[in-house]
């Protein structure tokens, strides 16, 4: 079967809401460079909740991108790392936020250009 | 000046949910391939409301991914196309699309087993 993402049923576009979201972004970045612990996850990324974290790898997961494994320590250790789908996903991700930190420059002179034009309109 | 995307300060962030959004990857995609009228791409993008197509498009204005011009016919017509800027980041895109389509039966596989272990466990 082929998909296609520009087809409004195509169930890939799901999966773009999942992997475009920002903070999943950023998790599966950190991720490529190793497993890491849920509170580790939360300090590397500061400004995401606990809720909205869990909420995030618990997608991830279900779509086969993460592994969750918990250890039987007191209190239980949960690991978070890449499958190998994950993995392959994450290939592209990186160049993507390289692009968003490299270009921010060019973007403030733009959003900076376009919201004096809209007050010159207004 | 330099920008680090896991800095909650950072406003790459901004961008990242701009870019990061299933629909501007679909808009930015398919201008790739060539500046497009605003109709054409509600045609092409099917369940994408105009309203939200409108808020999509501006903000990808404002960040100077994509041009917009307006030729005085009657109606008006409104063309956009991709940036140099907006060029360089759709390069990262198209694999990312490319990918989502790819491993769709991988991914349904995943989600329908998570689905039966969170089932199993409740």
């Amino acid at each position: 079967m082929s998909y296609d993402v520009y087809d409004s049923e195509c169930p890939a576009r799901a999966v773009l809401d999942h992997v475009g979201d920002k903070w999943a972004l950023l998790v599966l970045h950190r991720l490529s460079q190793g497993s890491t612990r849920f509170n580790a996850l939360r300090r590397d990324i500061p400004g995401l909740s606990q809720k909205v974290m869990s909420q995030v790898l618990k997608r991830l997961e279900r779509d086969g991108l993460i592994n969750r494994q918990a250890f039987p320590t007191v209190p239980v250790t949960v690991e978070y790392s890449l499958t190998g789908l994950g993995e392959c996903l994450t290939a592209n991700v990186g160049p993507l936020l390289r692009w968003a930190e490299a270009n921010m420059e060019q973007i403030k002179a733009a959003q900076s250009a376009y919201d004096a034009r809209v007050v010159e309109a207004a």
